[in-house]
């Protein structure tokens, strides 16, 4: 079993303190994992410099094992400087490079300040494309959200919901499908994968009497992936779709726009959820959450999205090394 | 404490088996009800036909009483018949009437079969238009569903999503928000009720770059309540504001379309939220489910939704007795 690259993401965040929570939680059992950070910094556990991950392992029970990548400024919780905004890059892109070249079995990024990676001229929206940019295979990355007993995907994201609406096409769902229903067979072990595709109006539109979308941008979609041999079912109405009877009827939802997806795994998932990006040439998990720059410092960060991203990369690495 | 009048809805729906069931379940101990049904139909429990509700609290330990309301069809179990519109109509006035009278401590209805009634000439989209004709107080009757740890209350409902983030208006946000309010005070006891307002865009538009609405039409309808005196907070985020965590922090949720509200509560209720009907002149609960056509008479419908319909009725009737 390979350990996991974590990366330092925005280092005045909670990244450090949740990576020191984290390995608590894990370091007797758990996945063992290196974190890319300045390893000066004070993480309130033991640290442990190595020069590669392969020494991860060992030393695991004992330290955090750190990959020391120093930061230009020393971080102020809760102030991000943007003279470290190349390190936190960097950080992301080596540890991408590290699962490429094989020494990591995945990678989990801690998360990032978008506006002030921006600020620095980063041209990714966020993670995801910046992923697909480093470690691409053809086909738009897509962002899964999981839990126990639930996985979302949103087939559009940041974006206005009227904008997001007016701009659904069946192809976006269609593609979107494609790389769950890959990914869930590749990366998941799932033979057959059971996607949900979920309607856009109240109750799916009820035969056009509350909007078109799901006659003419839906249903088309789910035809064409039953096509292909996908096995789709839908416009489902969406309130009922998530309810605990229906929940374990499929492998993943496909849902229309990011509160569709997001609204349910939030309400259900007491832990924290973990966002898995497929499509990638590489395994990569993270946190459902943000730097939380309002906390960071204070020792009140939960590191149980971490913790479950973690364990979530590990079973999927370890599933890929099996295969 | 008064009993509860019950409607029978579509005869040929689960309407009849889920009152025998709930009934078996109240009839030590729960709140009282009278259905207002053909008392010939085999219902599987015991049956006292009464003059009036005052007689079925006497009645209720040994049978389910039944005000006789003779059907014009024999209902088929998933097959309704037109004939019968006008009976399922009167019923619910009937309830009404009872309840306006004081005769009764609440109305429950039962599920109807909202395009039989259309065919017979009923004007009305649902139960909540019907009732605020028979029962309004100048205000525009508001549809609540609740569940253990969480209240819901769509501002717009049955129309395309497109449709009704176009027409949304700040106004439409106070109005509801103003019957919210009001009922949680009025009928629930809360003396200074909290409401949690919803966000339209990803993240509440984030400043704007993702969509307007949120700047345009939400805040200023939360401002507008803030003014008013009503502890109202938002745009909030719609994602995270339904976790674990937040639902604790207000009474009652505003939100701004149909799935934004149901999907939450369904997602988290497993007994079967209930569906409560604010603004009226009387108190009135129903189950949050239709007819089941596809399992009315198989024995398989699940009384659960309309047990906790009674229950808050109940709950709701006699805290008003106690005002």
């Amino acid at each position: 079993m390979k350990p996991l690259a974590l990366t330092m993401g925005e280092p005045a965040g909670i990244g450090a303190e949740i990576a020191a929570g984290a390995w608590r939680l894990l370091r007797e059992g758990g996945p063992r994992f290196v974190l890319l950070d300045d390893a000066r910094r004070d993480f309130g556990v033991p640290v442990r410099r190595v020069d590669g991950p392969e020494q991860a392992t060992d030393a695991f029970a004992d330290a955090m094992p750190v990959l020391h990548r120093p930061l230009s400024a020393a971080p102020v919780p809760g102030r991000p400087d943007i003279a470290n905004a190349p390190l936190v890059i960097a950080a992301i892109e080596e540890a991408v490079a590290l699962a490429r070249a094989g020494r990591v079995g995945a990678v989990v990024t801690n998360p990032i300040q978008k506006s002030v990676l921006a600020a620095a001229g980063f041209p990714h929206p966020g993670h995801t494309e910046f992923l697909g940019a480093l470690a691409g295979t053809g086909v738009p990355p897509v962002m899964m959200l999981a839990c126990p007993g639930l996985r979302v995907v949103p087939v559009t994201v940041h974006e206005a919901l009227a904008r997001a609406i007016a701009r659904l096409r069946p192809a976006d769902i269609v593609a979107t499908s494609r790389v769950v229903a890959a990914a869930l067979r590749a990366q998941f072990g799932i033979a057959r994968p059971r996607l949900a595709i979920a309607g856009l109006n109240p109750h799916a539109g009820e035969d056009g009497t509350m909007g078109r979308e799901d006659i003419e941008v839906v249903a088309p979609a789910v035809a064409a992936l039953r096509v292909e041999g996908i096995d789709a079912r839908g416009p489902l109405p969406p309130d009922t779709m998530f309810t605990a009877l229906a929940r374990p009827t499929y492998d993943a939802a496909i849902c229309l726009y990011h509160d569709q997806a997001l609204i349910p795994i939030k309400t259900l998932d007491m832990a924290g959820g973990v966002n898995v990006t497929l499509g990638l040439s590489i395994l990569r998990t993270s946190p459902d959450h943000g730097t939380a720059l309002d906390i960071a410092g204070k020792g009140r960060a939960d590191p149980s999205s971490l913790v479950a991203a973690l364990r979530l990369a590990a079973e999927l690495s370890d599933r890929k090394a099996q295969a």
